[in-house]
């Protein structure tokens, strides 16, 4: 599988001119070779493919992500000298096996590190791999989208279980804290990202990071989180009311930031431009009158990275294509009143199919708990 | 305090011969700015220092530490279009003040950025600033080492609860996500780093990633953890065992890696070159035979990073001021059998103060539990 990526990597670096490329982002070089120990970098050689690692101060890890299986056509080698950077002694190798050109991530490699990589190899002409990799991992295959589906079962779960719990009187921070908790529970490697725990004013603020505030009757309560599973993240966010009975405004809200998520899904077709899918979840809120303050996207990609390829934005390029993960999440948020965020994973398929996937089931009714 | 770190670095830049300097990394942009939200830009100018955001999708947190002061000498600005970058952005101010050359952060900046700032201004020499900001936060004001000096005592307390519990039977995890949670519970702003549990075998690993192995009778018990406060990072690191009678192999291997680290904090004295506080700490553990294996360095500065300047290692140049926190940490793993280590965070001062000044003061004696 990794060889296979590789190829089709090596395939569109020599379509553009370079024989060889030499990949360091992290999460691209997991994708190509299932591994991305701390500062690894690979190497696609005209010959042959190698994986370099800095010398290891001790073992390497024994999680079944960290360490390489290797392939036929892989090869590790870890640096002897400490301080080393593996990319730099990779170009060197790509020098040494004759490359006259070598493509590089340079949205990834900083200024120091490409002119060690030039000085190291002078001869060697250094092109922009760009962003070639992050396009190969839009579309995912059925292995990885099913460590995304398990991800998913564990992000709700771990939600699941919080809802039964008591949630008046506690801290944002300690609900955040129980969440991620409860995803290594269940199996997760880790959270996806910073749990987000919004109550009160806060709720509905995408990014908030969860403060001492506790949980009061009344409350717009709004979570995000997700699991990180063998490497693949997804994400859930709900907004849930505190107390038996809502105000008016707060299910009027609900309704809107409802009603544009519905949108939002239901423009997730095979074919549909990103930004058309942007766009039927924003008129929603546009409509009603929430112009101000949206944020600049209304979903993204999600894989190895929480957010990547494609951002669902009014000025995205490009189409949706089957078997593209992405969350769907947009949100309002009233200053000093709080607000609603309603945000699901789910995969692109073609209608044939049932249209998209939903892999966070939690319920999108408003619950008052 | 911030327009006087400022005012430094303006000194150094102007010293080799840029009038402005343009900071990227985040670390250096709180370091200077009291603030560092996500991609923010840092414009030291001729005429004004330039703090530049880029667009918030919502209003910026209001964690204490998310939002800079601004003072007399620093503007703040927001970027309007969605997506900009704030250093290409901050760069067009510089050309725009009249600026002819502009230090840059060559070790932070990519390859892409740094293009695109050489296109917005293509009559700006664009130089390297190097790491003069990371220099300039190696010696701590007694306002960073007094952040320090708390989240140490909040380590020290999350560790010492933990050490009143039941722990025969808990998992790595477990115990990791509980550690991380007293942080918290106790006022950290976060974990400062990944949390390392280890057990048994696991034990004594330098950067062991927390498993599902539990905690078994007879095992060596190493954890390392530390605090977050106000930005600030701190580490310890403790080693157990579990059981009534420790195996005299264990004992040994206690007291040995016990006497390399009492002589590294031995070695923390002003004017102390670098190598020789790691060579102080690595030859004990030399002599003994376990020559093999040991990590790169044996401790480095804490701050605003949790490994940051000064590295403890062999090859490191450099002495040793005072008001420079470091750690002390030598370690060593017997594969398939486990290890001890042992961190801690000291500042060095000078002999008149009483010597280096211990921040996290857990014992160090062979704790049976």
């Amino acid at each position: 599988m990794y060889a296979t990526r590789r190829a089709r990597l090596r395939d569109r670096c020599n379509a553009s001119g370079s024989a060889s490329a030499l990949v360091t982002r992290p999460a691209n070089v997991r994708y190509l070779t299932g591994a991305a120990p701390h500062g690894a970098a690979l190497l696609l050689g005209a010959t042959e493919d190698l994986l370099m690692y800095a010398a290891p101060a001790e073992p390497p890890p024994d999680t079944p992500s960290g360490t390489a299986r290797p392939d036929d056509a892989l090869r590790i080698h870890t640096l002897s000298a400490p301080g080393g950077d593996p990319a730099v002694a990779a170009a060197e190798c790509a020098a040494a096996q004759g490359a006259d050109s070598l493509a590089v991530e340079e949205h990834h490699l900083t200024v120091s590190r490409h002119r060690a990589i030039g000085s190291v190899a002078p001869h060697l002409r250094l092109a922009d791999v760009a962003g070639a990799v992050e396009q190969l991992r839009v579309v995912k295959d059925e292995e990885e989208i099913s460590c995304l589906r398990v991800g998913a079962e564990i992000t709700d779960q771990a939600l699941g279980e919080l809802l039964e719990s008591i949630l008046v009187g506690r801290t944002e921070r300690h609900l955040a804290l129980e969440l991620e908790r409860r995803l290594v529970d269940h199996g997760a490697d880790g959270p996806a990202f910073r749990t987000s725990v919004g109550t009160g004013p806060h709720s509905g603020r995408r990014r908030h990071r969860p403060t001492d505030r506790r949980v009061e009757e009344g409350d717009f309560l709004s979570v995000r989180l997700g699991a990180t599973y063998h490497g693949y993240r997804c994400e859930i966010g709900r907004t849930f009311v505190i107390g038996t009975s809502p105000a008016d405004w707060q299910i009027a809200l609900y309704d809107l930031v409802f009603a544009s998520q519905r949108a939002g899904r239901e423009a997730l077709v095979p074919g549909a431009a990103y930004r058309d899918v942007d766009r039927a979840a924003r008129q929603v809120l546009d409509s009603a009158g929430y112009t101000e303050g949206l944020p600049g996207t209304t979903g993204h990609g999600v894989g190895l990275e929480i957010d990547e390829e494609p951002q669902l934005a009014p000025a995205a390029m490009g189409k949706l294509d089957a078997c593209v993960p992405v969350t769907v999440e947009p949100g309002v948020h009233l200053p000093g009143r709080g607000g609603v965020r309603i945000d699901d994973t789910l995969v692109v398929r073609p209608e044939a199919d049932g249209g998209p996937e939903l892999l966070t089931i939690t319920t999108k009714e408003l619950l008052a708990l």
